[in-house]
This record gives C-alpha cells, sequence and structure tokens, in this order.
C-alpha cells in the first residue's frame, strides 16, 4: 500500500516550449485504480513509472503558451500530464475540452477514461439484454457507477456492490440502483444469493478476490463475467490465489472475459457525446468526489481510492 | 483417492423384467473422470451416487431379454447400465449400436461422450481457426487424443500437454500432435512459452491446476480457453484454488468459457455419423486402454486415470 512515504514533491523550472509543443497549467488530477498497477515493476498494460520520474496521472488544465497549430493558449485541455503543476506537451493523446459537452472534470470522469471504460464495457463488450440481473462490484466508484446506470438504461435490473451501509444507500437512492450490497457485511454470500435467485446473467468487474469468486458461485446458465479489474488486489505482494470458483462456469455454460477500452478509441468521440447527451437529459448522473489540495495531498488522495472513501470519480484539484 | 477399499461386490438375483423393459448383459464398462464428481456429496453437474447403490457407469452389453418394442434380443446396446453384470432398462438413454458406424467399445469412446465432448466443444463451441495455435492438457485422454485430431483437421496447430516422455511421444506419433509436453517437467512453464511465440489461440483444458495457470500466463489476445474438466483437482478435499493468471483474460482481452456437451445431444447422432467417417477414411484414431478382468478389478481401472496409465479411451471388459 503506498503512502506518504512513496513520493516527495520536487521543484525543477518549468521548461521552455519548443515548435510544436504547449504548456499547461493544471488544475485537476484523475485519481484511477489502474495507476497502481503502473508504480509496479512489470505492470501488464502500460509501461512502468520509473523510480525518480513524475507519478503518471492524467490531468485537465489550461494551455497557457504555445507554439503548436492547434492547442492554443486559454484552450482547456485534459491528457496524461502527470502529478505536476505544469506540463509540457506536444499534443499527444490529449484532448480539447468541449464545453458543449461537459466541464474540465466531467472529461476525466463520465467523459473520460472512466466514463468510456464503463461504456464500452457494458453497451459494446456486454451489451446486457433487458430484464437481465446485472451485478457490478466497486459500484460506488468512477466506472462502477456509470455501468450500473448504463445496464438500467438497458432495461436490465441492477445490483449494486460497495462497502458500506452509506454506499450501499447511495446507489440506490443517488444512482438508481435496484439494490445494494455490502460486501463487507458477513452475510453478504447469502445477501448477493438471494438476491439473484436464478443466478447472475452479467457480473461487470472491478474487484476482483472473495467478491468475484462469490459472484461466480452464482453465476446464471449461459451468464457472462466481464473483467474489468482487479482493486482489492493491486496492493498484494504476493499473486492472489484465482477464484476456485471458476469450474462454475463450465457447469453453467458461463464465460468470463476481459476487454481493453483503448481499442475502443476511434469511437471515444461519439461515446462522449451520448454519454453528454444523457447526462444534460437527467438519465445518468456522474458522481464525483473532489479534494482542494496541493501536489503534497496527492499521496493521502490516492489511498482514498483504496480506502474506499470515494463516490464516484475521485479529483484531486489544486488549490 | 478412492480405492479397493471404496467399493465391493455384491450379489443379488437378476431382476425380473417387466412390461416395457429387456434385460442387458454388460461386456465394457467406459472409465470417466467425471464418475469422480458423482461420488462427491453434491455433485455440480449430476445426481450423486448414494452410498451403497451400484456405481455409476456408462457399459456396452448385449439385450438378452426383452419385453419391449424395439430393444430386441441380441441387439448390443450402449447406456448408463452401472457397474454390474446385468441391468434392467426401459430403453431411457440406451442407444443402439449401428454396427456400421463401429464397434460397442468405439460407442463407449470416439462416438460416446468422450469422442462427443471432443466434437461439440472443439467444433461447435470452440471452432478454432486455420493456422490458429491450439493447446490441449490430457491430450492423450480419451477426450484430449480427440480434440487435438479435430484441430489438425481444422488446420490448426496443435500442442498436446501430457504426463511423461512415452506419452508426449507417442500424442505425436500417433495422434498427430505438431508437439507434445511433458507436464511434470520443471521446465514445462519454459517450454510451453517457447512453444507459443504468440500466444495460445485456444486451450482446452481438462485439467485446471497449475497446467491451467500456466496456460492463461501464455493465453494470446483474442485468446480463448475453453473449459472441459478438472482432472488434477476431482480428488482434492479441499476447493482447490483457482488460477491467478484470470487477469490476463483481461490484458489480452481473451475469456474462458465452459460447455455442456448434453446441451447438444440433438446432434449426436449426426456427431456420430461425421466420426466414424473421419475414422473409416484414417482421418481420426480413437486409442483405447482395454483392460480385462471382473467386476472386482474396477477400483484398480478406474484408478488408472488419475494416475494417467491410460492411452485413450480407457475400459473394463469383463473376462
Amino acid at each position: 500500500m503506498p503512502d506518504a512515504s512513496t513520493w516527495d514533491v520536487r521543484s525543477a523550472p518549468i521548461p521552455a516550449i519548443g515548435e510544436g509543443e504547449f504548456l499547461v497549467q493544471l488544475q485537476e488530477f484523475s485519481m484511477d485504480p489502474a495507476m497502481r498497477g503502473w508504480m509496479n515493476a512489470n505492470p501488464a498494460a502500460a509501461p512502468a513509472v520509473e523510480l525518480g520520474s513524475a507519478m503518471r496521472a492524467t490531468g485537465s488544465g489550461t494551455v497557457i503558451e504555445s507554439q503548436h497549430p492547434t492547442f492554443h493558449v486559454g484552450a482547456q485541455v485534459v491528457g496524461m500530464f502527470n502529478v505536476q503543476t505544469h506540463a509540457v506537451s506536444d499534443g499527444t493523446g490529449v484532448t480539447v475540452v468541449d464545453p458543449a459537452l461537459g466541464t474540465p472534470a466531467m472529461y476525466l470522469g463520465l467523459l473520460g477514461l472512466s466514463g468510456l471504460t464503463a461504456y464500452f464495457g457494458l453497451i459494446a463488450h456486454a451489451n446486457p439484454r433487458a430484464g437481465d440481473t446485472v451485478v457490478v462490484s466497486a459500484a460506488a466508484g468512477a466506472v462502477g457507477s456509470i455501468v450500473g446506470q448504463l445496464a438500467a438504461l438497458s432495461g436490465a435490473r441492477t445490483i449494486g456492490i460497495a462497502g458500506g451501509p452509506e454506499k450501499c444507500s447511495r446507489i440506490v437512492s443517488e444512482l438508481g440502483y435496484d439494490l445494494g450490497l455490502n460486501y463487507k457485511h458477513e452475510d453478504f454470500p447469502t445477501a448477493l444469493a438471494s438476491a439473484c435467485p436464478e443466478g447472475i446473467d452479467l457480473y461487470f468487474d472491478n474487484v476482483g478476490g472473495d467478491v468475484l469468486n462469490t459472484a461466480l458461485g452464482n453465476i446464471a446458465v449461459h451468464g457472462h463475467v466481464v473483467l474489468c479489474g482487479g482493486i482489492s488486489q493491486y496492493n498484494s505482494t504476493t499473486r492472489p490465489p484465482g477464484p476456485s470458483n471458476y469450474m462454475n462456469l463450465l457447469v453453467r455454460r458461463a464465460r468470463m472475459s476481459g476487454f481493453v477500452v483503448s481499442d475502443y478509441a476511434n469511437e471515444y468521440q461519439q461515446a462522449r457525446v451520448q454519454l453528454s447527451q444523457w447526462e444534460m437529459q437527467g438519465k445518468l448522473h456522474a458522481p464525483q468526489t473532489r479534494v482542494n489540495g496541493q501536489l503534497s495531498d496527492f499521496p493521502a488522495v490516492f489511498a482514498m481510492l483504496f480506502s474506499g472513501e470515494n463516490f464516484g470519480k475521485l479529483l484531486l484539484e489544486l488549490a
């Protein structure tokens, strides 16, 4: 588990920009579980963040100097700018915020990788049918908070799994989950089985570990487990065991599959338009937990992901 | 692990048959890993074999008395007749052997549930493409010996996993696997990775455990793990851990799925015709390990499945 001693704050002159570059003054940082993976020696899906380099993070900010033909001074942008006050960019992977679609903070959440992961994972990859029982873990997280609402828009019955009675209550009242189940309660396995008497048609997993295993034990015939993340495992120093109930996939003729949001990069813009439209129509709520602070607050804010203190998208906003 | 003390041989009068029934004198018994599961208190896919009842098994035999309109005296039949010298049946689940397709022993192997499981699991469920790298565990077993040949007929490159150098050699020379890998060798993980430099497109799993986990570690992008069995786990007294590499399904956009052969029951006959045709054309070999013995030899012959002493279909033939 990373803590305050894992990072320090360093000062350096703001670099001069060259031809084709621009300088961003950063305002907010997205806190994502995937960032924990990048800190390992051999991450599965991205290069490691090297010791001594800036912590990698997506952020939003304003272009304050530019020698770039299309990123102009004053533009609000989001990109992989790392945890720092200023970043020089050549525009690779940078998106200009369209205020007609949403705020910069929304571009880090609903219209950023969290919302896009929910959208493509649920709609393009899993594609639930009306009447399906859809169960989502980390249902109060940045991705899970959107997945449940998208599943409900598809006509599914939705059950969210979250930590603690307050979050379980909020995912029902604020996000429209039909039911919230607290995985920390000792009766959780019984409660999940009772809530899904005909099994789980779609289980969207953000956590791994015991919760995944319990869900596999209740998978429906022809059910589908979608692997999106495994936050319960990200701080393990040994490789944790896999789900012992995997053989239920055989008996129930079910499947477990993974997807990677970047495979859908060509469709991001049309997904943003759709998500923004639903949000403006009030069909989709994009909760945020925004913490106002300094760069030095990054370790404490990042740790909130793993203690589950956020509801929806967790952001660190520079004061 | 069951042993000689698990069963005893009991004598009872041969029951009289009633209207709509017939009496079968049994000749051979099919030894199947699934039988081990039926001995547990709560089997996943079939009712338990109750203590004191005859051990359940598929067998072949000859109708020697009949009051049934379609099963006539002299017919050779296969069905779930249990481990006994004689069985009374009303014909439920009983198949009449068509000598034009194969022998009674073939109806227990290639044309029975072993061959049908290989056929529907590989061709209907997994459907490999030409050029795919297909890896099969328990490649010398009753199912695996057929799966590899069917995959090769589909144009795939085939790698079989088996226990010991002799079986690994025989699956290449007798069954046409492109490569045989011995999972008992300490270098097995390295050997599998080297043999699949671009990953495993299809892994057909009959064993579970460490071999499944190693295969998951080498799954290709968009690869598929088909769960057919888990013989390495069937004698565990505790629930063994699942495959810790399951998260590779996410990173590699891969999937793991199960199938149940009985879902294809309406297509068994046409599959038997196809399998028989390939066998008669020399495109498919159906190896058998037949042990000649008595009912009292059942425990020892059944144990050969778990020590891996069989090559292809294991049968106990009454002397």
